[in-house]
């Protein structure tokens, strides 16, 4: 019987619910939603008492669907001020399933400041714990410890960053090697969980009823068509770009469309985009071996696996995993063309628990700023640094980039709602520009990845240089809320968007656990009800039309080489949710 | 003939204007926000190329109608991101009006980065001069050396924290000793004039023509009537309260209303406020003798002289002016009773320019974020020192309170739009909070200043604790609006509230300038349109009713002594503007 989790921080009490009705066909982000809008006040402070920060596995986690082991992280951002929901692999989504856990809701605010706490959920219940010896320390030792100490339990926690509330502080989740470089970064969830005094949650599935799955013969029947997709389909399947060369494939392809934001976005190609490409990491990994490996999964039952792990000089374990976001924050934005900076960079946001997007976007406006050089690894080494040591200077960047640049007085800022921009120009790449603008969680590629038909030529063909991008964007930003509500992971899109049996076999795995028989078009309106709501959250918390746009400087600043501006018109901006 | 002066940063070039037709009736603040409405784009970046900066002197200023040299500093602002008019006293406004000069309009930004430059403004004309000599320097060192390069000029500048576009930044005018003691300190325009690269202006009139006054006759009439008025009521004339212990008179009439917040926000009483009265500081005053003097003006021709010039130990200057704002601001606020630890944070403040407001509410917040114990004076004194120093804590520090709170992870932050509260508790007195949540500045108690009937009986008696204010409150921003135009100061309120010849004569100054016939409703009218004009742009900018709200922490705590919350419903905050 699905339940849910309730954790009361002030009078440190945990008590299991029945799901109620109206959310029997929510996971993920449709649940994660759901909650925050049904219980928390829009106009609430993010880390006053009133928030809350819920973490629920997707629908078919748990279950032996491929690539289904994404968990979000939802609540009201810090960061943006908006509705957020964060996901992100490792082991955490599939435990909470096997244990029938839809969804723990954290709530309250300890009595007690700077006091921390450890909760501990498995198949008898749920307490908490102090975590006096945890707090203070980095991601490492935190799940080195808690691994010790409980065995194979899937960890999610917070770094220092999320104890001292900086607004980029990410939730961190264990991998299958148990190292912490899973997060649900992006939003500054982290904070809330540190607001919440919750430095960590242990999940122990040993002897968990697993997922109840109602209907099994349609869920093992969508769950093999979709498995078929995704081991055909050139994107996703074994050897194919992301499992070969991960998701760093796209600098190249992103560089060459003119696309790659490059110094704090001044330009749109990087000259030393070969030396942070994918092939270049890949190339490192097979000439340093040892732990170094490429096609490596970020959660157990992954099949496209697009992660890896970078290794250092002498093949030892350095970071996993260096993505494309991450390696872009870090390189071309910060004009760092040296993978094992880009590294250490990765590291450090692990460890102390940051997001890699927002923390690049800081330190390329702090480059602006005059605060170092654009260029120098070792210089944004030093102030990443700096968080975890807890110096003014550390809480600046760990605040991100808008703050950061209100520190230096810089007014070039690539943020939509406060929140980074992700690797992709929206002066080149218009689609993705109007889903930054207007996605209900601030500046997001996640939020509707309109790079596969602009870019990749999947799911369509579209010029990324058109700028009538508003239907594409609101069918995209409707389908990923419903993906983001499986637990599957959103690259299983390039293989569902390209063949038709890989979709429907989705939505059977849906039903089939469910014991439903709903048509694809109602699950996606279901992920159409959750953006919706999503945006009467936004709405009733303040925000308005004025702030779906992009910075005031992509207006009037062309990016090379297309020498354009962003040139999208307010009116197409409005009129995505209009469609 | 009056003009306008343009100046543009960019090809650093100035020129005169014309008045246009629509703007005749506009001074000082209907001036700035019907210019900046005009010609900045809501949206714009506060401290991109597309923001301006606009002074401008009321209508009478120039002329010698009593207490009228009050200028007012325009634009949008980057600490709130609404519209923004902060007006100070000091030489600047009556020069200007001599110059017949209505406006000036700052626009653009220097190609050259850091670079500064200082316009210089008499009979003759505008023009840019390099400023390089000055930048870097604290106010009170860029008045002297102006002063004795140019001699007996006004000066407007910014002190370093402007230069470093830190959001809580002020305008500094030089008052009649030449020291930087009057602020248009509010909503950070000192940054904006950072941003323009213009460190400052100097006003010269030498051989000014003078105000053009129309109807002389007129005029003579009014200005004999508010003189009347002013010398006449208890509370602006010579040896009433004002005059004899300044502003901080209200100490402990405040505290006796319960309404004094104290260590954040967190009581409405200080038990050390009879310390930093107004009374203890004239005591000081005298006992100290030497500089220190009560009734002092705070520019040529006031006849109110609520200023003061607060002495050291050996009665040599130590700061002008400790008013109440910052006398609560640094003193109850942050729990500190000793008055010379306060002097010396005010003048910390007007050297390095910065709002004392929002400087005393961000050390409260740094304390009680656990920076510093709360009453630790010289620790305050310490960390205000760090803005002039120019290290991260010091931008932490300068950038105001809703950024120090972010910061250090404090969701008790006593703000509206992002700008501190004043020295008057919302919770106590409700109809002042209503004036913080839905003025168009952010919380402002010169937007609408409801303490006179809620706690002096001046213009009508209101019981502070009814929560039925929206009336009252759109009453009072109208008028506000009004009187910030006129270049009178606002403390002419009190007395025309209650003598209605001195309303007249007010009128009777401004038609006999402009040589016009207008009602006292035709005049506050004007004050209604700029309101609705500034909501505009703001709405424009992105803000909503949610915008207009007290934090939530004060709907959810108490406050002693009277322990209550805010109570004003969202209906009642919301009717305001449908008043």
């Amino acid at each position: 019987m699905s339940k849910i989790l309730r954790v009361n921080m002030k009078d440190l009490t945990c008590k299991f619910e029945g799901v109620p009705e109206e959310y029997k066909l929510f996971g993920g982000r449709a649940l994660t939603s759901a909650i925050t809008c049904d219980e928390v006040p829009p106009k609430c402070h993010p880390l006053g008492p009133n928030n809350k920060i819920i973490f629920a596995p997707g629908i078919v986690s748990g279950t032996n669907a491929p690539t289904s082991g994404r968990i979000s992280v939802g609540g009201k951002s810090p960061l943006t001020g908006t509705i957020k929901e964060a996901n992100a692999g490792g082991l955490a989504s599939q435990k909470l399933g096997k244990l029938q856990i839809r969804a723990i809701i954290v709530e309250g605010k300890p009595q007690e400041k700077e006091k921390f706490y450890l909760l501990k959920v498995n198949k008898d219940g749920a307490e908490l714990l102090p975590a006096d010896d945890l707090a203070g320390k980095g991601m490492y030792e935190v799940d080195e410890i808690l691994f010790q100490k409980y065995g194979k339990v899937a960890i999610v926690g917070i770094g220092p960053a999320g104890e001292m509330m900086l607004t980029n502080s990410g939730v961190s989740v264990n991998d299958m090697e148990n190292r912490p470089g899973r997060y649900a970064g992006r939003g500054g969830m982290g904070a809330v969980m540190g607001s919440k005094g919750l430095k960590a949650i242990i999940i122990d599935d040993e002897e968990a009823p697993g997922v109840g799955i109602v209907n099994k013969e349609l869920f093992d029947s969508g769950r093999k068509k979709l498995a078929n997709a995704l081991t055909t389909h050139d994107v996703t399947k074994k050897g194919g770009a992301l499992n070969t060369y991960g998701t760093a494939v796209l600098v190249n392809v992103i560089n060459e469309a003119g696309g790659f934001p490059t110094r704090n976005f001044s330009s749109g190609q990087f000259e030393g985009a070969s030396k942070i490409s994918g092939e270049s990491i890949a190339e490192i990994c097979k000439k340093r071996g040892g732990e170094g490996t490429m096609g490596h999964g970020c959660h157990p039952g992954c099949i496209i696996k697009c992660s890896n792990i970078y290794p250092k000089e002498d093949g030892t374990h350095h970071v996993s995993c260096l993505e494309y976001e991450s390696d872009w924050s870090f390189g071309a934005n910060c004009e760092i063309d040296n993978l094992d900076q880009i590294a250490e960079l990765v590291r450090i946001c692990n460890d102390v628990g940051l997001d890699t997007i927002e923390a690049g976007c800081t330190i390329a406006v702090a480059m602006e700023g005059g605060l170092l050089d654009f260029g120098d690894g070792e210089g944004a080494i030093n102030l990443l640094n700096e968080v975890g040591k807890r110096t003014p200077l550390g809480r600046i960047i760990g605040n991100g980039t808008e703050f950061t640049a209100k520190a230096l007085g810089v007014s070039r800022v690539p943020t939509v709602k406060g929140q980074s921009m992700p690797a992709y120009e929206p002066r080149a790449i218009k689609g993705i520009g109007v889903i930054y603008a207007t996605s209900t969680m601030g500046a997001d590629h996640t939020s509707g990845y309109t790079i596969a038909p602009e870019i990749m030529s999947v799911g369509g063909k579209e010029d990324p240089l058109n700028v009538e991008k508003s239907k594409l964007a609101r069918a995209f930003l409707n389908t990923t809320a419903f993906i983001d509500s499986t637990g599957y992971c959103l690259f299983i899109a390039f293989a569902i968007l390209d063949i038709a049996e890989g979709f429907e076999g989705v939505i059977e795995t849906m039903n089939g656990v469910l014991g439903v028989n709903l048509s694809g078009d109602d699950w996606v309106n279901i992920g159409k009800e959750t953006i919706d709501k999503e945006r009467e959250f936004n709405i009733a918390a303040g925000f308005t039309s004025a702030h779906d746009r992009v910075p005031e400087f992509m207006n009037i600043e062309k990016l090379p080489p297309h020498n354009v501006t962003f040139e999208v018109s307010e009116e197409i901006l409005d009129s995505v949710y209009k469609e």
